[in-house]
């Protein structure tokens, strides 16, 4: 037994608590005992120099941990990078700088620059715990940011991961606010605008709760895990890309932010106006296309709520040198036939090699989109980009991005197939696009990217009894019978009415 | 493999997550990669009828979780109690009703009674996260929750829980805002007033991150840990009580709430107000003394903050129909000499017994609390507390009491002592809080009752080299050299200074 009175064994926990550092202790450990660790105490620990603030979890059972030893999430294990069993000192550490600043903001007060600045690098230090973000989150809802602090956590955001600038413009970007299922209009939508010979960087992140993100989506078809040199490469060379944002370290604080934003579902205005063109002015972009689907499900439910919206995007974008432009659509329906990545990727070929089948909905809301991008930069955007897309152009130029990305492939089709038909004659009323992605998860999306549901009917269409309504696809047999089960047990996600 | 598409089998984790029920599941389960689960998303988890709603922490290595198996943190393995290999099924569970009524306060409306109602509710049934906790507690910070909200939220709290009805009165009771080291007034306070013929069911808590909570003093003497049958049956013979408040069910929501308030350590005066005044409610109090040291390192640090906390606790306490008195103390230095359960019990017992050597600081602060709760149902309680004290009726009172819990038993002592010496000469200046209290808890404190720290000298004496300045009680060999190894890094906790 040693005396040393504050250090432990390190081993790792082999657990994923979502960036969060996590320090696992037995509770008859000295440490806990000594300095009144209990749970939710945060504690710092140091190994050869590097320092990572934890928050403790205590083991009291199942004999995983040994005697004095601490285990580390994978978080916590990244950041001091150990060789197990390596000694690891614990203190208890000094709250952080931006401690006070959200207390501030909390107790009715505003924010500086130095405030949001202090709370970013503390975010992205890990030095603020998840209850912390919580706080800070929670004074930051509805309207409680005003304008200059909206303005100062944007610029305090876009200044804490890498910048890009790429020595000309216009560079053009665009972001939705709010998803729908199916609405992959992106790698339509940048390769008509590079095929009009403007730049457009766009980065898109991959699914969280959805069968399938735009990433997802592209990397059927070319590879998007790519560095900020290889994306730099492909835009240099062929006007845009369509890569994955996640490992590039743009406005990084905002993916620690998100983590927190989701759980609770609050919407800020000022927060969700800071991400999206802190992200944007991170990666250069000088003209951003806002593309607002409005609907009663839709995260934008009213005129009322979208023009409160534009009026800060638009003084936020006029601080960050930006020019924007609004473009509202309509955000009632799904969009498209597949739902998964591959299925999703034969959709958006279709529309780009103007196929008989391609989906006309998905073509029609990429031409409005790119035309209001080409409006920003002039004119008759809507016919320049039907005609880029209808000559061959958008094709070609789509191609030659895949090919600078890393290379073109074809999607492929899964394996296993099973139509799911209709039990009653009529008229298609509704689908439940919740319980639709549901089956397309359980049969394998987005991780298996040839699984999921191929939509063989609409809304508004007339089906006979034993018609396929939808196709489940999957890449294993376990994995079609998961999603069919499911399929078969409770409603169907195809309301069917009397046509009398 | 079966094609249940939403059980797995469920194990023990062996984690406390205090109370925050946590599901481990693999990072390649079927269930984590259909329904799009990810940390930090709510699972409701059910077997044989019994639900909790947990927060999923993914697993991504170690092996220590079988394929098709999700393990349960401590609340949640306890809440479901299932044979270890037992199914549970998975989904996501509704959004509780109580979120929107957070979201309502977050978003600056408020909250009314049907409003606190779900609040608490869905905290006492664990349906809110921690985050969402955090919300709430962030929404009502500093002085957001209004006279209306305090009420309504206290009453919602009171109702949550057991609530005792001594069927007379007046029943009197105590509270101390924010605790000073070693002011173990309590247990004298209660032999007092119960000695003068009044009803005082007091509770207390145990030590979280202090070398001994009350309950921890107590406990010692007689047990603690009390039913409330058991409670019932000490008070209605002896008038008084000192129990563990932690198992009595006696406004339990409070305690829920404040493991998110302590790490955020935002003050609420609302939340604060509601937090004493339902507990007492909660106990069937009548008259209830508030003391309120302040203090430049108290809780409360002004003659405003004083008076802001005053006049809201009158308001709530008025509608409770119990009669306040408040005593405002000196919030600047420790209490007594020992610092530990025993060496506490010690002092307690001192001060009970007129010895020669009983603490006179600890003496005095008990007289003057006891006086202000007689002075509550009566006058010259000062007077009345002193006579009370000195004549031994207090003393036989309070042995009737530990004869009533269960039995009295006689502080015992550490098995090794060390003492601390002066390495020079001078006068003691200042003395470091929280480097004693760290050395007690190192000792052993409050876990080994007889372990902790004895001062010797006090602020203000004179000390030659080589004198004691306090000494080091232990009850293992380890545990003493832990604290000694301790003491002897750093800065000493006494600063001594040159009489020249």
């Amino acid at each position: 037994m040693s005396y040393r009175h504050d250090t432990l064994a390190l081993i790792p926990a082999g657990i994923d608590t979502y960036r969060q550092p996590i320090v696992y202790m037995r509770e008859d450990c000295h440490l806990c005992r000594s300095e009144g660790f209990a749970t939710h105490t945060r504690i710092e620990v140091e190994h050869a120099g590097k320092r990572v603030i934890a928050t403790l979890n205590v083991v009291t059972g199942g004999g995983w941990l040994p005697p004095e030893t601490a285990a580390l999430s994978d978080t916590a294990w990244q950041a001091l990078a150990p060789e197990p069993g390596a000694l690891g000192r614990f203190s208890h550490p000094e709250p952080p700088a931006s401690a006070s600043a959200i207390r501030t903001k909390v107790y009715g007060g505003r924010l500086d620059a130095d405030a949001c600045r202090a709370i970013i690098t503390d975010t992205m230090d890990r030095r603020l715990s998840d209850l912390d973000l919580a706080a800070f989150v929670t004074a930051c809802a509805g309207d409680r940011l005003d304008e200059a602090e909206t303005i100062a956590l944007t610029l305090a955001m876009r200044d804490a991961g890498e910048r890009l600038d790429w020595g000309q413009g216009p560079v053009l970007d665009k972001h939705c606010v709010g998803g729908l299922p199916g609405n992959r209009t992106t790698p339509i939508v940048v390769a008509i605008v590079a095929a009009a010979g403007h730049l457009v960087p766009k980065t898109s992140s991959r699914a969280i709760t959805s069968p399938a993100g735009t990433a997802d989506t592209m990397e059927v078809m070319a590879p998007v895990a790519l560095t900020l040199g290889e994306m730099r490469r492909v835009v240099e060379a062929e006007g845009g890309c369509v890569v994955w944002g996640g490992g590039l370290d743009l406005s990084p604080a905002d993916d620690m932010l998100i983590r927190i934003e989701r759980p609770l579902d609050f919407d800020s205005e000022g927060q969700m106006v800071a991400s999206v063109l802190s992200k944007k002015a991170s990666a250069g972009s000088s003209h951003v296309l806002i593309d607002i689907p409005v609907g009663p499900t839709a995260k934008v439910r009213s005129q009322d709520a979208a023009r409160a919206l534009v009026r800060r995007l638009s003084a936020v974008a006029a601080t960050l040198g930006q020019t924007l432009a609004i473009h509202q659509s309509d955000g009632s329906a799904p969009v498209g036939r597949g739902i998964g990545p591959a299925l999703e990727a034969h959709d958006v070929l279709a529309v780009l090699r103007r196929t008989a089948n391609a989906p006309s909905d998905l073509r029609e809301r990429a031409l409005d989109v790119a035309g209001a991008m080409l409006d920003l930069v002039g004119s008759d955007g809507r016919e320049r980009a039907a005609r880029l897309l209808d000559s061959g152009q958008a094709e070609a130029k789509f191609m030659a991005i895949c090919a600078a990305q890393g290379g073109f492939t074809e999607p492929g089709k899964a394996l296993q197939t099973q139509p799911v038909t209709a039990n009653r004659a009529g008229k298609i009323t509704a689908i439940d696009n919740r319980r639709i992605a549901k089956i397309a998860k359980l049969a394998g999306a987005p991780g298996r990217q040839a699984s999921g549901v191929l939509l063989k009917t609409g809304l508004g269409e007339t089906v006979e009894i034993g018609q396929p309504l939808f196709e489940i696809h999957a890449e294993t047999k376990g994995e079609l019978d998961w999603a069919l089960a499911y399929a078969a047990g409770g409603d169907s996600p195809f309301r069917v009415e009397d046509l009398s």
